[in-house]
Parts: structure tokens; C-alpha cells; sequence
């Protein structure tokens, strides 16, 4: 087997056989295969794409290059979620522990931002004291006696999709749906969970910018999930605006806990609550009930049992940016658009997110919503408040946010989008 | 400027800016874009390819990457010839020092084999105490002292192409038309000479399989060297059968002596002198007569002197395998093909080529045709003789031989192909 002649199979849009998938992922694996070799197969994949056929073996020779973990001691059917990534997503916070609230072990793992997304462990650890890196031992210890975890992956799982992602990063080969489906999967997979809700994002703001591109990477992962085992459930959700009122570190564990209190913005209330269901259906917990999980206080106890079994204070203050700037409506009338990827890229100039892996995060950073399309606003009034350490990277936010908001003549009819578009099962 | 934001551009099918190719190719050479990055560029190129404009400015980008050399300063005119490649392809060998005979001055630089075609530099080390290194001033002296010279590039020229190839070679993108003629033309136009013929390959034994390929390979290089003032010419020669009846370094020698004592193969003959006649035209030489020079023995006398000059004897005996191996022909008729591209594998195996850049080649190996296409051949009679170092490999190049001719019953018309298609100017 020569790495040539499959660079050549799909360069030439042909089928790479099972065996010349197993053979370069774990060429690749063990560093026989090189970067650059490995970068060429990716644009070649990216350009000509992979079949379902090429993509499920791709899945399992990255699942088959690592460990993989096992949580079919724990008494408690395992539920888990992913999302594509998204402009104030912070769903993953409140959702884990609700979920865990209702009955199922909810192992989380997670990753940082990259880019205008902003990254669950990043949000974290803007809590004072918390871990996001557990042993596995660890990561067992806080599921069993929170119900729920939310930490980074360890290196043993899927490490041929660890060093993937990393080349692709840098090589402009992100944008490929079969090496998004696989490198998301061969990690779900490999953690062992027994069933899996995926939160496609779709819009402005998400990887995916049409409702077809994330119908087709939904359905991708839908089948490879099945395929392996786990029960897999997929969500297209709206990512044209930001979801909710805040997008940042600080910013959105704030909101998140808002939420576990039983308030909170509506669409991130509606979609906590969607996903707990399609979660709590698939770990076969048909009778449970979310919304009295919220209200009652049940989710808001594992939220903070669980950070603290991380060494989070749960009671602690959370931290706020050095300045605040306001951005004011410049007329008055009906706000109809608020572009999610403005947004992001703007809370991310201002230091919520970063530029390389190895870049650290400001945690009070991001962007404070007053308005979301749909509402009445009165020029003058608050739009934006946007919150940094660093005052000299202002102008640059406000670049990114000169063309991200539309305001119509009062009275002009505004037509909602749905959180939830669809779901591919 | 950022490079995944060029890599972005060029994959999803837009056109690089001047800026970009200047930045990209520069940047390359100096080691801040990775191999990686460079790669995956590369294959969105091949699979997304390159305008006029694009390939007019890599190419300048790669001249600017090193220095050029000058030879205005010689009494003659400059003449060159590049061959994209082939089995059997000796040309050069007789072809420079005809070219010079006849008035001009032939700055030849040349490469090596790799894979199935042979290379200029390993035929010529074929005799002892020949030296393809040499440095500028050597170069320039041999070519004022004989009328031409066959060495190797220096480091200097276009040290972009020189990183960009070897990349090419390892990833599976070598097969792309603008990067070909970039690489070609960058070295030729850097080189300094004032004319170039290019003999543009094409059949089973060329890297351009098809003439639709090889037409737009050629007339795309013809184009880049007009408009950086070098006149160009190509002369697209089919490749479909063996040049000669030889393939192998020593082997290829003896043929390339044979011409110049004014006999060897006919269709040797026939391009050499075609080339011949093209190149003198280029150089404003419209009286010379090749033919002559063949038949009067100058140009035999400048190969011997420019042998000499670069430390080989002449007259020295030529080395010669260990083992000799005759196929027969298993039938009575007419060869109606004999594959070029079989032939050049079974060369390869048999030790005459090299698959890595850092192999050795053996002199004495390769293959001697017994018959071309077009032939009689009687059951029994010998249609071709391995030659090898390392009988051992023999099977391995018997196999790719094995569907490498056919014999069709006596009397079986058979239509010659010409060995010049096309001429593009």
C-alpha cells in the first residue's frame, strides 16, 4: 500500500477500498504518512467527496486508532449531545444538567473555541476553580455522583481525528462534510455513550450556511451513529442570529444559570428543553418531565453539584471586562436582522475567543444583545453592549458589527424563524 | 495576507490575485507557509486549475525566487530544448551537439529520472568519469569552449519550483497542467536562454496521455515563454511506443553515438533533426543544415569534445548488466504495439530508473527493442532483451511486460504513427 496511489484514487474521484482507508489513517496515526500527504487526501476528499460506504469505514479506522470507554456499568441509561458550534450556543451548560436531572448520565465531552465559535470548556472556565481536564477515573467519579460531566476529551480517544483536525485547521480542509461527520463521530463513538441527540446548526453563524448542506451532515452522522450502535437523533436549529442574549465567557455561564433558575431568554429555554426531550426519548426515559426539572430546581442542584465536584465554586462571582461600550439603535422601528456571524466575529475580536489553539480567552469578554430581530427598538436606545479587556481592540469589533443589523420602518411585519427547522432521526 | 485564506480561494474555485501568488510562492521559499498548507493547495489546483493570467504570474512569482542567468554575452544564439518526458527518450544526447555543430549555442540544463521515464543525467553518467555538477562558471565555460553543455540546474534557479516539485511528487500532484508548465517554464526562462523548442509527449508512456492534454500543456507553455521574450515552439511527439530500440542509461548512450555516426533508428533520426531544424529557426539560424552535420561527422566531433569537457572519455567502453534475458515472440506476424508505458515500467524494475529521489540507477540496465511497431516478426525470434544487475527483479519487470504487445496474424495492414502530431507556435 502506497500513500500515492490513494491520494491518487480520490484525486482521480475514485472509491478508496476499506483497505486503503484503514491503511492510511493508521499510516497517518503513526506519522508514516505525512502532513502533507495528508493534507493533499483531505483537499481530494473535500473536493470530490466520500460515499456513505467511504465515510463509515473512515469513521471506524479513527474510532479503531485509540481507545475506546465503556459506561455500560453505570446503572443509568447514558444520554449525550453535540452541537456543531454556533454564536452564543451555550446550551451544553444547562441542558447537561437538566438532562442529568431526569434520570440519564450525561458524559460531556467537550472542546474549546476556534475562530467566531465560541467553545463550552472555554465558557467553564470562567468559573472560578473549575477543571475542564478529568482522568478518566475522575470523569467516572463526578458522572456517577452528579449524573452529569461536562470536560475535555482525553488524548487516548481517537487520536488520528485529534492530529485530522489539527492539519485541517490550518490547511483551509474544515469545510468538508464526510471529515466534519467523521471526526464528530469517531469521537461520540469511541466515548461510549448510548444514545446521542447532534444540535445542527444552520445559518450565518454555524460551519453549515444552507439548510441542505445540514441536512446532509445530519443525516451523515445520523447513520454512522445507527451504524455503530448508538441511537442517534439530529436537530437542525436556527444559527442566523445568536442564540440568546449574550455571547462570551462569563457572559453566557450568567445566562445559563438564568436558565437552570427557571427564567432566561425564550428561544434558549425552547431549545434546552427540545433537545433534553429528544435525549430523555432516546436513553428510553419517555416519562420524564424537563420543563418541571427547571422549574423545580432539580437541574439547577446537578449544575452546581457538578461544578464542584470539578473544583468549580458554584456561589462564586463570575468575572467582568476592565470596559463596556454601548452600541446604540440608530432609528427607531422593528429590528429584523442580527447577523450571528457579525456577532461572533466581534465578540471573538474582543477577546472571547481565539485565533490559535495555544491563545488564551478573556473570560468577561463578548457581547451583551438588548434587542432580538423581531423587537420593537427606539433610536438611542441600547443595541449592543460589548464588554472587553481590551479597549484597543474596539474598533475592530465594531468593523465586524457595521453591516450585522437591519432595522425596518415601524410596523414593518417580521415572520420568526423557528429554533428547530428539523429533525433528521 | 494569510495562506488558508489563499488555499480558501483557490478550492472554492476563485481566481488567485497577483498578491496572492506572489505571497503564496514566496512565502513558501522562505519556509513560512508549511508543506502542508502548500500541498493542499496544490491539489486545489490540479482539481480546480489555474487561468492564463494565474499561471503567467506563478510562474513569474517562481522566476523571482532565485536568480537568473545571462548569456548575452556569448557570440552565438542561445537554443534549448525541453522533452516533458518519455521511454526511450535519448534526444538530448544528439540534439545538443548537432544544435551547436550547426551555430548556435545549447545551454542544456537537464534532470534525472523518476518512475518510468528516464532522465538525461543518469544516461550521461552512464560514461566514466562524466560530471552532470557543475558550477556557473564551469557551465559557461564548456558552452563557450564546445558550443554546449548538458548539466544539471544549480540550487539557485527557481528554488521555488525545486521545493514545490519534490512536494508535488510525494502528495499526488504532479499531474496538473499549470503547475507542470510553471515548473517547466520557470527553470527555462531563468536559465537565460533566448530560444526553447519543447517536445511535448504524448501517449501511454508520457505523463499527457491524451493530445487534447498535451495541446493545452503545450501551447500554455508556449505562451509563458513569449511573454517573458523567450521564443517558443513545441512540437507535440507521440509516445504511445519506445523511442528508439533502446531504454536504459548505457543502452540509451550507444544509441545516441549511433546518430551522431550518422545511423541509429529512424525515428530518432526524424525527431532529433525536426527538433534540430526547429530550434536553429528559433535561433535565426534558417541556412544551417543539420542533416550535414550529422552526416559529416561535426556533430559527433562537439559531443566528443563536450563529453570531455565534463571530465568523460569518449572512447571509453560503456558499461554493460550482468544478465541478458530474451523475450521471444510467441507468434508469426505483425507487431501492431508495443506500449511505451510497459516498456518504461520493466526499464524501471529491471535497476535503469530509480523509485526515490536518493536511489542509485544501474548503468548497463534496461531493454533493447528487436522490433518497433509495424514489423514482421517470425514465432521464436527475439522481440526484446532485459538487461540487469539484479536478475532477481526480472519476474517483476517480465509482468509488466506482459500485456505490453500485440501480434496480429501476416498480412495484417498496419497504419504508422508519425513521430511529430503537431507543431504550436
Amino acid at each position: 500500500m502506497d500513500v500515492i496511489s490513494v491520494i491518487r484514487t480520490k484525486r482521480d474521484r475514485g472509491e478508496l477500498s476499506p483497505e486503503q482507508i484503514d491503511w492510511v489513517i493508521d499510516a497517518y496515526t503513526r506519522g508514516e504518512v505525512a502532513d502533507e500527504q495528508m493534507s493533499a487526501l483531505a483537499m481530494a476528499i473535500l473536493l470530490n467527496g466520500m460515499n456513505r460506504t467511504e465515510i463509515a469505514r473512515w469513521t471506524a479506522a479513527m474510532i479503531a486508532s485509540g481507545e475506546r470507554m465503556d459506561f455500560s456499568a453505570l446503572s443509568r441509561p447514558t444520554a449525550d449531545k453535540h452541537s456543531t458550534g454556533g454564536v452564543g450556543d451555550k446550551i451544553t451548560l444547562p441542558l447537561a444538567p437538566l438532562v442529568a436531572a431526569c434520570g440519564a448520565a450525561v458524559p460531556q465531552l467537550s472542546g474549546r473555541g476556534l475562530g467566531h465559535t465560541g467553545g463550552t470548556l472555554d465558557k467553564l472556565e470562567s468559573i472560578p476553580g473549575w477543571r475542564a481536564l478529568l482522568s478518566n477515573a475522575e470523569m467516572l467519579h463526578v458522572l456517577e455522583s452528579t449524573g452529569a460531566v461536562i470536560c475535555a476529551a482525553g488524548d487516548g480517544l481517537a487520536p488520528a481525528d485529534k492530529k485530522l483536525y489539527a492539519l485541517r485547521d490550518v490547511t483551509g480542509t474544515v469545510e468538508a462534510i464526510p471529515l466534519i461527520a467523521s471526526s464528530i463521530m469517531s469521537k461520540k463513538i469511541a466515548e461510549g455513550t448510548g444514545s446521542l441527540v447532534l444540535d445542527v446548526k444552520v445559518g450565518s453563524g454555524a460551519f453549515m450556511k444552507t439548510v441542505e448542506d445540514a441536512r446532509e451532515l445530519a443525516s451523515t452522522m445520523v447513520g454512522l451513529g445507527n451504524d455503530h450502535g448508538v441511537l442517534t437523533v439530529a436537530l437542525l436549529t436556527d444559527m442566523a442570529t445568536p442564540m440568546g442574549l449574550t455571547a462570551g465567557n462569563a457572559l453566557e455561564v450568567r445566562e445559563s444559570v438564568e436558565v437552570l433558575a427557571g427564567g432566561g431568554p425564550a428561544d434558549v429555554v425552547e431549545l434546552t428543553l427540545a433537545l433534553a426531550r429528544e435525549m430523555l426519548d432516546a436513553a428510553g426515559l419517555r416519562d420524564a418531565d424537563p420543563a418541571k426539572a427547571l422549574a423545580d430546581g432539580s437541574a439547577m442542584d446537578v449544575w452546581r453539584r457538578m461544578v464542584a465536584a470539578q473544583g468549580g465554586d458554584p456561589d462564586a462571582a463570575l468575572p467582568v471586562a476592565r470596559e463596556q461600550h454601548v452600541i446604540t439603535a440608530p432609528s427607531s422601528g422593528v429590528l429584523t436582522r442580527l447577523d450571528a456571524y457579525g456577532v461572533g466575529v466581534a465578540a471573538w475580536r474582543l477577546g472571547a475567543g481565539r485565533a490559535r489553539k495555544e491563545d488564551p480567552v478573556q473570560a468577561g469578554a463578548g457581547i451583551e444583545l438588548h434587542a432580538k430581530p423581531g423587537d420593537r427598538v427606539t433610536a438611542g436606545q441600547p443595541l449592543l453592549t460589548l464588554h472587553t479587556d481590551t479597549p484597543e481592540k474596539l474598533p475592530y469589533a465594531q468593523e465586524a458589527l457595521e453591516s450585522t443589523y437591519d432595522i425596518a420602518p415601524p410596523g414593518t411585519p417580521y415572520e420568526p424563524t423557528p429554533v428547530v427547522l428539523e429533525r433528521i432521526a
